[in-house]
């Protein structure tokens, strides 16, 4: 991962966050899925410019329309209406739906708000919801920052990450 | 789409090429899916850097895997066995399968071998088939680059935003 791609991307001992997460998933023989909104597929890319990604990376979802995210993720159209297609509920919904829907150990998720245009009083620019459906069940994270678009983006991708990190070191 | 995501990510008149590509999308009221293999979510990245990609973007499908490729994709068995998931056939399988798993109007599909690993005599590393499914049909490009896995899936979404931007202007 080139740091052109964002200078904070890195784990522990200055090793690039995603090949610490490649190497923990190895190590455990487990396989990921992701289920992207927000990162358009940012995710995939970071994974993926670590060689050997395919052991454990089966795939993604980049599911930017509310029709993909129902018709290809399980999302339930009620969470959409009702809670939103970014909220918390929408976030584990994704994470489990990609995971069933690719048979990996683990289903990776974001969405959020990237702007500048879609935020609202209740969900400003800058809202992210990250989660992460495993063997043992499914956890969340709300983040809250500011900056552009990519800055957006870059930070749900890179605590995406970190959350996966966080699980697999466990 | 910041410098450091590849300078030579541009169009005409300076303008990023997703940009370009986004404006010819929304001047049709066009709508794109993404089958990506090789490029693990990068052309998805690149395309949702421009504010409103939702408009034009429905989603993507990232088939690292071959069971992703069959059953996401509808890409044929026999083509990941005899010609295998880096070839001709298989992009043109995985972009005509994403455009109707979305109903968008293109689908647009990597594939090809980044390194350092993967690579032989017949598809060396730097091997890539970009495909390019519209209301016309199906178009696709062979590409043989050489560089590190960084430079090909770089070279590999820039040609494929490239394949769409031909397409559209036509």
């Amino acid at each position: 991962v080139r740091a052109r791609l964002g200078d904070h991307v890195y784990g522990a001992d200055g090793e690039p966050l995603p090949a610490v997460v490649g190497g923990l998933l190895r190590s455990r023989r487990a396989t990921l899925a992701l289920a992207e909104s927000l990162t358009g597929g940012l995710v995939g890319h970071l994974i993926t410019e670590v060689p050997g990604a395919s052991a454990y990376l089966l795939g993604a979802v980049v599911a930017y329309s509310d029709e993909a995210k129902t018709a290809l993720l399980g999302v339930e159209r009620h969470v959409l209406t009702y809670q939103g297609a970014v909220s918390e509920a929408a976030a584990r919904q994704m994470a489990e739906g990609v995971r069933r829907a690719f048979g990996a150990e683990y289903g990776l998720s974001t969405t959020g708000i990237a702007g500048p245009g879609g935020g609202s009083e209740a969900k400003p620019v800058g809202t992210v919801h990250l989660a992460l459906a495993g063997p043992e069940g499914t956890v969340s994270r709300h983040l809250l920052g500011s900056g552009d678009r990519h800055r957006v983006k870059l930070r749900a991708a890179w605590s995406a990450l970190d959350l996966l990190r966080r699980a697999l070191k466990d």
